[in-house]
């Protein structure tokens, strides 16, 4: 099967350091953090502005790859269902999803939030909320 | 710098053969296509059903990966921006971002829309919309 190779545009900052720490969505609790944007990438940055609605998309790599069923939330009284029916981290290409706002710009660094996202993790790529248009 | 490798879960079979066929959001006016979902993968649909609202996340294969700016909507009236501002396919990881309605299901066939990604598209992730939540 073909393979496709993402290259990290920048890395996540953040207090959370482990998994366990981390909110199930960025909703629940979860923290402010920095984005730090790889130099290759800083450029793609211009006209992104304090107070913007963004998407960040992350590579969530402590997840399990070869996960295909899950119970959602963890809670083992809900069925086994396909990771492509949740929002679970463990999924065959582990990507994260998160609406976030821009609280503060510096160079390269953006900050934003809320964002469940752990320490280190690669950011894949930032887009903006399309607002005439829809629900994550 | 470390490169990640993604691996197709799916690909799109849809009636828009051409990146110049297809309009540049899902709203505008785009068709319902299948997604063929990979064998491996065909258990990670455990759960989705027909009517359901989904975000499918696909690798926009005719992309230029080295574009950092550009004319937001194609309109050369419009000031350059950092593709990170924009919803431009071209970016340095090309992954398009689409809110769809689940129309149909067979094995693991399942019938989407509207949603503009080309016939032969890779389609590397698929998550239900969090209600509770935002837009994208």
């Amino acid at each position: 099967m073909d393979s496709l190779e993402l290259r990290p545009i920048g890395v996540i900052r953040s207090k959370l350091k482990e998994r366990s720490q981390a909110p199930k969505q960025g909703s629940e609790g979860a923290p402010d953090v920095w984005v730090e944007v790889h130099p290759f990438a800083a450029q793609a940055l211009d006209g992104v502005a304090v107070g913007d609605e963004l998407i960040v998309l992350t590579w969530l790599h402590r997840a399990q790859r070869d996960t295909l069923k899950v119970h959602p939330r963890s809670d083992p009284k809900r069925r086994l269902m396909g990771v492509f029916a949740t929002r679970s981290p463990d999924r065959p290409n582990p990507i994260g999803l998160h609406q976030v706002t821009v609280r503060r710009i510096e160079r390269n660094r953006v900050r934003i939030g809320p964002i469940e996202a752990i320490d280190g993790t690669p950011v894949i790529d930032i887009k903006p909320v399309l607002c005439e248009i829809q629900k994550v």
